[in-house]
């Protein structure tokens, strides 16, 4: 492979967030094929001629099946709202194309299942946006899990809280309509079971409460009834038997980009914040007794990859920046190396397990995963 | 009143710090009767007279009727091991003594409820050791909570965590038998639901999940079967309809003291963990917005009553000093001041909730509180 | 000795403290002899009654001599301000009293040094009031620093700082007079020197800077000048000859009783903080490096005396109950214990240190410590 | 302007940056005209070849002198040891180059004075590679203090920590000579000079004391003498007469990239620590005085230029990409934009302060700076 020809649609937060990692992927790890950025889709013309311009895309088009359909393109990135994923995705497959698609796959189980299908039958790569799990500290936490650095995990609890749906006062979006989704637990739930998947493999059972903090937003028209549950909190099992609980909000007044996760092991225990993504707190009981305490690692060269951007420790990768890493083991995919990712395969339990708990919501019971 | 005469059972880890509290009340608010340390009790008569010496009580006793019996004691600390507190309580009241006992009331629910029968019957004080909700900067939450400082809550996490069962290799104790409770949600749950007693009123259903991390534990004799649950956790909502959660572990290893509670309104939210007991973190959405962000609030003498303590704000109260405020409400009580304290009549709310987790998780679906 | 008898002078800030350890002495430790309350003293016979029956003295005076006179009186605390602290210890001693007398000795250092020359002769005990290194946490980063376990100490800086005197619209306050000393030096500097003395010995050679944010107050008369520094920053080296700093700020908004301690050594570091005063942080290069962190410890049962408070770890010792602590040092001195504790002969290095100080600032240039 | 083409010489640690840089800033601001990576100088041909197929640069060469007689480049990022700063910027600017200078200037005052005397005579645009003062954090800082938030500043202290010297059984390297300058304070003490620079103007005064941990370093033929400081506290007055501390160590385990500012004014304060480069503390005494506290905030898209980067807050930038908004800063003095940065100008002054430093080290007194 002596070059990747990369489409792009959708340019909004996660567009150009692709566009930066794809433009970035190359000096960073300097061991990837020459990258050309082809041909950019977006809802117009006029718009996607201005970000093509923006981001460096040589061709732009209003019509994303342009950007499907263009022999040049290798890798198709769906940055689209998630409605779109389906379509797209499944087209950009039948076209032969890579698919690099933002999470979640879709907002309905049986559109994620075609998706799936789509790409089995295509043999071409398919990676979701799950850019969390590349960080370094992440890596490095799997990786001590995996030794047995805290022994067998027996309670994990994942927190993921935003503020940007606290207002009560803003008015009602699109995102408050139940066609787009049930609310926190696709928004944000896949992000804690990509945490779960990378590191524990998967959630067998769940229960599930979700709440409405503002039944109603305003519109022009008067006050209209909010159709999704911002708030979401579920006790689960994992495969293993250990028990767990997600906790979701999406009106946690303060909370910015939080993931904060805690893992109980038999040995010790290791907490991690994505606020502060560039560190992960490890306790381990065969410290000293008198000196044990939960130490704060900074990330450093000497957890991967964090080296191919900095040779300094503690100086601190950026968010963007897991987008090129992740963007780097999607080309590794494509050259055929085992790569860490979330692909279609291991997307689709995700979807499951989502649909599960809003299964176990309405049915107020515990659900297997299928 | 002039004096106070107390007796004491139990010489333990509350025992003592009963003791410390009775002896520190006066110099610390200064405006309390004369405290005479007039009989403690304890399972010997050599082991009572001993520290009866250590803590300045003035008679000792190895039988606790003894105690109870005397009349120059008027209020009596009850800080046994749990099972013992019913049938001590009982007979106090029935002596016609005030009872301060520590927390949780009973075992089963059935003798709490006798307990409570009995303090209703003798119409003396009767005050449960909730410490945690004296301290300054709990009591300052409230007041902002009440005040609708963070506007409406919608949503309430609370962690209750230590590590002094974390151990897998420790021998089987008497705590692990099921006559002792039912592990994590008694023994910790108490403590949460102390605080959302006091800074929300009562919690209406819950939903609760319960894990066995080491199943078995070795005897002298083999292994034998942990009978009781060192995890918890439990979905519930509060009356007033907000969603909630509580997560409870005596395994989590690293955590010594912590009971993080994180509160989010709609209008800003509240942190706390009692880890780092003399603070508070405060965000508000009055705060311009490039400026808004979680304000660590060190408690101060304008968080009464941290002044009657130290007058130099954030010098730090201690984890004993929560229960020597404990006990100047409870002499407040005795003299019919309303004062801030969980007595009999709220206690019992307290039992009922640990009561409907214990069969929520039995019969694996949503159950009301009583 | 079968009991001790206690006379106490000031009853402010100080004064309060001292009377509540008197108190909490006995129920914490269990190994001391009675302790009674024999005599106070204040400004006033009105005051010194309030206060005695307040803390449970027995006698009250409106005349400190009253109380060191009294033959039943064996220790007197003097918590007077720093001005009267020589002349009443003087007097003490003449009378054979062992003296439990507040920081700093005294406003001159002729004075200081009278104050020692007194002690000695008396042969009695005579005792700092340097709290802060009485914390277990301390006297943990002590041990850890005597057994070598960050190797040898290169650098160290300590911070002490407050802000009652931040408000610039603040009156003009006696203290702001130079008869009650040079400012933050004497009435801060001293513990910073207290932790040095304790963990590392005496500081050589001091390079002093000192600054007045806000040179003139309002008095009711119109503007008055301050008098003294409310900022001070010091170079200084140790004994070993390791570099060190101290900085100094009476009027840093949001510090309200910060005393953040760095220690770098050739294997590790150290680092405290007074505002979170029941944990400490330790960086060990013995750790595998892809671990390496600072270990937030809280402090237990195993950093002693932490055990005479809680038996349970993480759960917090309070600022007065590092005074507990060093009245229980006191009295081990007073039977003739060696224990830990700052007496007049390790003071006045203390004071010395502060002199040179502020010699090296009035004349611009670096200064040895007598 | 309706490209740039770009020179490159060095491609260490932060000649990559630069290449990341200027592969980035495009996509990221989208304001910024075609970047063409043209020529990149390396020590040999071979290496030189190496990265520039790494870093995608079209041509490459053994001689920087090439890159700099290239017609093809307008700019020259000039990132190698800092002993050829002064040759390389001046040549490039008798070339007619802009100058793109990592920091420091040189190692020599007269080297420096001669690079800002080259810059002068060719009126090309001459920045260096402050990237920490590009944060949007420290910009918001800025922002803050100009509006008069915290009043008047009066103390500042600046620590800048790392550990990559700190292990002494590290070899000598070429860093410890003389040769190279002078150790902590030119390698780090540039760095709080340009945020002191950038946030309260010059340095009037400094007293500087300096300290050698580890004396001597092994080499294959037994220990040498280190010849450069890797300690150094520095007393200072800013030119408003604020008194200020200034404290570097390159020994200090654990420190990873702490840069750590504390200001302390009349009306509040303000904290910031580079490891967690993506949040500031701002206490402020106009909030309710019950409630006030250090507010830790998130940098979010209304500190621009954030928003460039991620709409989202609290996501979190990294080290990287404060050389994309440095990049960006430097393509608009290009442009004739007023833009953040330190050119030389300005860079001379924090050399010129370094001087001083020196100086007032080795004769031991207080040295205005010139």
């Amino acid at each position: 492979m002596k070059k990747i020809g990369v489409g792009l649609i959708g340019t909004g937060y996660m567009g150009k967030c692709h566009a930066m990692a794809w433009t970035g992927v190359r000096p960073a790890f300097g061991d990837v094929p020459d990258i050309h950025l082809v041909h950019l889709g977006e809802a117009s013309q006029e718009l996607a001629a201005r970000k093509a311009a923006e981001f460096g895309f040589a061709k732009a088009s209003g019509d994303w099946r342009d950007v499907i359909a263009d022999p040049e393109v290798d890798v198709v990135s769906i940055t689209t709202p998630n409605r779109f994923h389906a379509e797209m995705a499944v087209a950009a497959f039948e076209a032969g194309k890579h698919v690099w698609c933002e999470k979640p796959m879709a907002p309905k189980l049986a559109e994620a299942e075609a998706m799936l299908a789509a790409a089995r039958a295509s043999g071409k790569v398919a990676i979701l946006g799950y850019n969390y799990i590349q960080n370094p500290a992440i890596r490095h936490i799997r990786k001590l899990l995996d030794e047995g650095a805290i022994g067998a995990v027996n309670n994990v609890r994942i927190e993921m809280d935003e503020d940007f749906m606290a207002d009560p006062e803003a008015p009602f979006q699109q995102r408050h309509e139940a066609a787009n989704g049930h609310g926190a637990i696709d928004d944000f739930g896949v992000h804690p079971l990509s945490l779960i998947s990378t590191l524990f493999g998967r959630a067998s059972r769940v229960m599930c409460d979700m709440a409405k903090p503002y039944p109603t937003r305003r519109t022009d028209a008067g006050e209209r009834e909010v159709e999704v549950f911002d708030i979401a909190t579920i006790l689960l099992r994992l495969a293993n038997g250990a028990s767990g609980m997600i906790a979701l909000s999406r009106t946690a007044w303060g909370r910015k980009g939080r993931i904060a996760m805690q893992i109980f092991g038999s040995k010790g225990s290791i907490l991690y914040d994505q606020e502060r993504m560039n560190e992960f707190q490890l306790y381990l009981t065969s410290d000293r007794a008198t000196e044990q305490g939960f130490r704060t690692v900074l990330t450093a060269p000497h957890h991967a990859p964090y080296d191919r951007f900095i040779p300094a420790p503690g100086h601190g990768l950026g968010f963007n920046e897991l987008k090129i890493i992740e963007c780097r083991q999607l080309i590794g995919r494509m050259r055929g190396e085992a790569t860490v990712g979330i692909d279609f395969e291991e997307g689709i339990l995700i979807e499951r397990t989502v649909d599960a708990m809003a299964r176990s919501f309405r049915e107020s019971r515990w659900v297997d995963v299928a």
